[in-house]
């Protein structure tokens, strides 16, 4: 039985991993969960999945979970970023979930990693922010990350251990967002209402919008040029509005391997859980007869400016993907505030990128000041 | 260097893996050529690639080739069947490709086997008809069968050595031949000009016939089910018009990989030859963003019987996918010579199955048999 430890489980990956869990009994045992404020939650999941410790922002919403917990639940429990940070280094655990949002993901990565844990994946931020120190960890401890990212995860799967010597690129679809066909004077005026609404995929309002502007298939690009090893020219982006083809993979005799299914959550999640072994799980099947067609196109960077930023930024390297990510979500938040225009998140995006001097080899600390700076910095181009 | 015997060298399947080879150079050394009558293009092929052996179908063939070749020129020479058996035995070959076409191709088969050689299949009727035997040999020598085939290659290169308990279905593609949106009565009218003017592939003109009438994706579900070691509720077969696809796996989790790429047979050639590895190829390459949609359906298998009479040979076993094959082979020579309609094809193969008992775990003797029964038996059905 594997032992898990799942930061973040009261959110959308969280609780489908929880999921996950209960539809295969007697392959996991949960012995820690860590979330944010949902301490009613994080209660109910406490009872059905008695783990040995638990953790949550601060400590008011300690306070309130202790009181939903009937007496005779006994586990540890702690608060904050020392907490989060103990239960991924938990000697109980094998496998550490890291599905906290933003750069709250990074630390615990961090803490599971040097504790010996392999590390599932979901949090975006740790490897674009710091994709080549989370990496060289990984291989000195000889760990795994193992990605959660419906994307990251078909590539995974189509590389299935053969060597990086024979892959020639990395294709990663995009479903384009709802805006991909209007005009460039019609996304002038797109509102909050109209980017929240995203054809194939339910996700919380900030990924939405990233997927609006393709800044989101833009961390994916710097996300997969560390967790498989290429270079930013051995990546592209591939529009593809049904969302079924996930990802493929083009090897170097021209044989592309691609990973199909419905959009759903769970089965990457599963692949993580239960890698290296494939195990029946009770994820809708894709009947192909059953299909619309599939289609493709190549994405519009001019349209959508991101993408292209991303791309920038990683082939910058040093602290400009963590500039990249930080002055996106100051940018995307002032957006779901209605206190920025659609396309003007790129234009704040690319005016911190331009006054930022990128640090080579950043360590954490530099990397976390990176992430404060472009913060400050976006919030000033907020105000101009 | 892999030293390479191919056996069918002079047609469509062994000029193009003599193509692969051109490509590759320093990769392979071809030790043995065998082929039917074509003496010209063998002596050809002999003086550029030097090979220490060689054979054609009969002594006449083979006196002509002598005065083609120059005086300097020296290998063994050999012909018939005995002369195809030393080639696939030859001591100094790692590989061979069987690439003769009917019932020509088990023989060198299980001599390429028994002498301790991997065997490169593109041969359809050994599969089908001495599926159990072949697999069975190729367990006990541990050797391997690598399919040559798209389609099996295409669910080998999904597979990757995944182990089969993980393996919930195969999901082969059929361009669905020309005919797959015409009515049943325009079908009764179907001319051999027609019927060979096949959409996505070029190739000879039983197997262009076979694609018509969906029994080419038939022999295919039943070689897939020995290659492959699966029931046959466990092989779909999925209408794909656009060959983009070359046929997909679908595992235990319900995640399905499947393998992309333009129609061309050089791509599955070339892998076989350099199994277990990947290297560059010529092959022309797959650009998604250039396509036009991929569309699946269902196949038709009242309008095309072929194909359910295929999987009942498939189920009933023994000799029956023999008694298939050659009665199919003999009703498809005699539509392309014009004494048969198309839809005849598949009554000729029905009333042949119907009239045949078949015998459980045959020998070759009896599966050979088999064959000459059906062919006899489909021959009187055609004179009635």
């Amino acid at each position: 039985m594997k032992r898990v430890v799942i930061l973040g489980s009261t959110g959308s990956i969280g609780t489908q991993t929880l999921d996950v869990i209960r539809s295969l009994p007697g392959e996991f045992k949960v012995v820690g969960l860590g979330a944010g404020n949902n301490c009613r939650l994080l209660a109910e999941q406490i009872k059905e999945f008695q783990p040995c410790a638990a953790a949550l922002a601060n400590p008011e919403s300690l306070s309130r979970l202790k009181k939903q917990l009937p007496p005779q639940v006994k586990l540890e429990l702690a608060w904050g970023i020392e907490g989060m940070k103990n239960l991924a280094a938990m000697p109980e655990a094998d496998l550490v979930v890291i599905a906290v949002t933003g750069t709250g993901g990074i630390t615990p990565t961090f803490a599971a990693l040097n504790a010996g844990k392999d590390v599932a994946l979901a949090n975006k931020e740790t490897l674009v922010t710091a994709g080549q120190l989370v990496m060289d960890l990984a291989a000195r401890k000889n760990k795994s990350i193992l990605p959660i990212d419906s994307e990251h995860s078909a590539i995974w799967q189509c590389l299935n251990g053969r060597p990086l010597l024979e892959l020639d690129k990395i294709i990663i679809t995009a479903s384009g967002g709802p805006f991909r066909h209007i005009s460039s004077v019609e996304l002038e005026k797109v509102t909050v209402e109209m980017a929240l609404n995203h054809p194939n995929w339910s996700m919380g309002s900030k990924i939405t919008i990233d997927s609006a502007t393709l800044m989101n298939k833009g961390l994916e690009v710097i996300e997969a040029k560390w967790l498989f090893g290429v270079s930013y020219n051995q990546i592209e982006v591939v529009v593809h509005p049904q969302s079924i083809i996930h990802s493929a993979v083009e090897f170097k005799d021209g044989s592309v391997i691609a990973q199909l299914g419905l959009p759903n959550m769970r089965l990457p999640i599963q692949y993580a859980l239960t890698y290296p072994r494939r195990i029946p799980g009770p994820v809708p099947r894709l009947n192909l007869t059953k299909l619309q067609e599939l289609t493709f196109e190549a994405p519009d960077t001019v349209k959508f400016p991101s993408l292209r930023l991303a791309y920038e930024a990683g082939k910058t390297g040093g602290t400009m993907p963590a500039v990249l990510n930080a002055a996106n979500e100051t940018a995307v938040y002032a957006f779901l505030q209605g206190r920025l225009s659609f396309c003007a998140i790129a234009t704040i995006v690319e005016k911190v990128m331009e006054k930022h001097s990128s640090i080579n080899s950043p360590d954490l600390g530099q990397i976390m000041e990176a992430d404060s700076w472009a913060k400050t910095r976006a919030r000033e181009f907020l105000r101009l």
